[in-house]
C-alpha cells in the first residue's frame, strides 16, 4: 500500500476542497448523493463503510491540521488513495463557513438508493422497522437512526416529506448510524405502510391518544413502528387505519421528543420480540 | 387591570433590551439568576411560572413584530405592568444576534436557589428522582427535564459539573420543563448520593455495563436514577458503590444518548412504581 499524502490547503477558495464550502447553510444531498461525515466517530464509521463495499464510498477527507495525529488510527482505515487536505484554523473555518471546533470532515458518496418497497421486500422473515412521516428536523431524523440501530431494527423508512438522513446534522447526530442502518426514502406514508402490511408487518402508530400501551402490545414476526411530527403527530388517516400504541407518562405532559419516544418504544418492541436482552 | 402597552424597539442598542443582546454567545445566568426563554411553549410555561409565584418570575418580554398577535393569549397570562417590547426582524436579529425565526424572547429571573440537600429533604415519601452527573451539553441537561416531566419525577439533582438548566438552549429542549420540575444544582455527586442515600432512596446508577436490566430492577418507595456524561459515563467511583442498571440493547452499539437512555429508564422506573399507567 503507498504512503498516504498530505495536501496542505492555503486558500479558503481552492476548488480542490469545495465541496466543504459554507456547509452549515446548505446540503449537497440530492441527486448527486454526497454528503458531509462530521466529526471522528462519524469518520470511522465511513471508513467501515466505504471497506464493507456496500452503499457509500467515501471521496475526501478535511482536516484541521492539529488533528491529524488524533485521527491516525481512523485515517489509517481509508485506502491510500483517499485524498487528506489538511488546514489551519482560520482557513477551515473560512471554508465551512462557521467554527469547526472538530476539526473533522469527510465527504461521502451515496451509490445506490433502494426504493421503499425494494426495501421492503429484502428484509429478513423476522423484522423490526422503524416508519417515520414528515420528520424534517435533522437532529429527530439523526436520533431516530441512533435508536433504531441500539435497538436492532433491520430497517428505517422515511416518507418523502421527511429530511434526509444524510443531511450533515442528522448523521452527526445519528453517530453515523444512517451508514450502517439499512433504509428508504420517499413516496407517500399511505404507501409504505400499505407495503409492509402486505409484507405481513404488524403495524403501530405511536400516538399521544394511542389505544394500546406500550407494554400491552403483543410481539409478532415482523413489527413496525410508526413515528409522525413532533407538532402534530400522525395524521388522522393513519391513526384511524392501523393499531394505535402509547407511552405512558404523566398526563400534564403533552408528549416527548419523537427521538425519546421512539427509542422508548423500539426498546419494549425489540424486548418483546425477544431481539435484546 | 391596565392596558398592556407595547413598546417600539427601533434601536439594536436600545439599554432597554440590553438583556437580549448576542444571546447566541453568552448566557446570562450565574449570580444574576436571569435566564432567556425563547418560543412560545416556553413563554407559556413561564407565565405558568410567574402565575405561581414559586420559583420564577418573568421581567420584560422582546417579540417580533409580526408575532406579537399569534402570541396574545400568552400575553394575556402575563400582569400588564411586564413590559413587551416590539422589533422588526432586522432589528430582533440585530439583537440577538443570530436569525430568530422564533420572534418570541423573554427575560426571566430565578427568586431562589435550592441546595441540594435540602430539596432532597422536602421529597414526598414516595418519589422518583433523576440525577445527573457531568452533564455539560445543554441540548442533553434539556432533554434530561422533558424526560423527568414526561414520566412524573419529583426532582432532578445536578452536580457542580453540570450545566446550568436555564441556560438558552437547555431551557428551550426542556421545552419550559426546567420552571416546572424541581431541581437543584451544586456540589459533588457523592454528596448528593450520599443524601440521597441517608434519604432511603435506592440508587440505581445507568451504565451500559450495568449488573440489572431496567425490566429487572425492584421498585422501591423512593427510587434514584443516576446518569453520567455521553463520553465516558458514570465515573468508577460511583459505579462501584451502587447498583448499577443497564438497558438491553444491540451489541454492536457504543451508548444511547444520555437524554434518551434516561428516558427509557424514567418511563421503566416510573411504570414499575405505578407512577404512570
Amino acid at each position: 500500500m503507498s504512503e498516504r499524502v498530505f495536501i496542505a490547503i492555503e486558500d479558503p477558495a481552492d476548488p480542490r476542497i469545495a465541496e466543504f464550502s459554507q456547509i452549515r447553510e446548505r446540503d449537497l444531498t440530492g441527486r448527486s448523493g454526497r454528503f458531509i461525515a462530521e466529526g471522528t466517530v462519524v469518520l470511522r464509521m465511513l471508513a467501515a463503510a466505504h471497506a464493507a463495499a456496500g452503499d457509500f464510498v467515501a471521496e475526501k477527507i478535511l482536516l484541521l491540521k492539529n488533528r491529524v495525529d488524533g485521527v491516525g488510527d481512523v485515517l489509517a482505515a481509508f485506502p491510500a488513495d483517499i485524498p487528506v487536505y489538511v488546514a489551519d484554523a482560520p482557513v477551515l473555518d473560512a471554508i465551512a463557513g462557521f467554527h469547526l471546533h472538530r476539526g473533522v470532515l469527510a465527504l461521502g458518496r451515496r451509490l445506490s438508493v433502494a426504493a421503499p418497497a425494494d426495501l421492503v421486500a429484502r428484509l429478513p422473515e423476522t423484522s423490526l422497522v422503524l416508519v417515520g412521516c414528515g420528520i424534517s428536523n435533522h437532529d429527530n431524523v439523526g436520533s431516530l437512526f441512533r435508536n433504531a440501530a441500539a435497538f436492532s431494527a433491520d430497517a428505517v423508512l422515511l416518507d418523502e416529506t421527511s429530511c434526509d438522513p444524510l443531511y450533515r446534522k442528522a448523521l452527526r447526530v445519528s453517530v453515523g448510524s444512517v451508514l450502517t442502518t439499512p433504509y428508504a426514502r420517499g413516496g407517500s406514508s399511505e404507501a409504505m405502510l400499505a407495503s409492509l402490511a402486505e409484507a405481513g408487518f404488524a403495524i403501530w402508530a405511536l400516538s399521544p391518544a394511542g389505544a394500546t400501551e406500550l407494554n400491552a402490545i403483543t410481539a409478532a414476526g415482523r413489527m413496525a413502528l410508526v413515528v409522525g411530527t413532533e407538532g402534530d403527530g400522525l395524521p388522522a388517516t393513519i391513526l384511524s387505519r392501523f393499531a394505535t400504541a402509547r407511552i405512558a407518562q404523566s398526563p400534564h405532559i403533552d408528549s416527548l421528543n419523537v427521538g425519546t419516544a421512539a427509542g422508548i418504544a423500539l426498546y419494549s418492541m425489540a424486548r418483546a420480540m425477544g431481539r435484546i436482552s
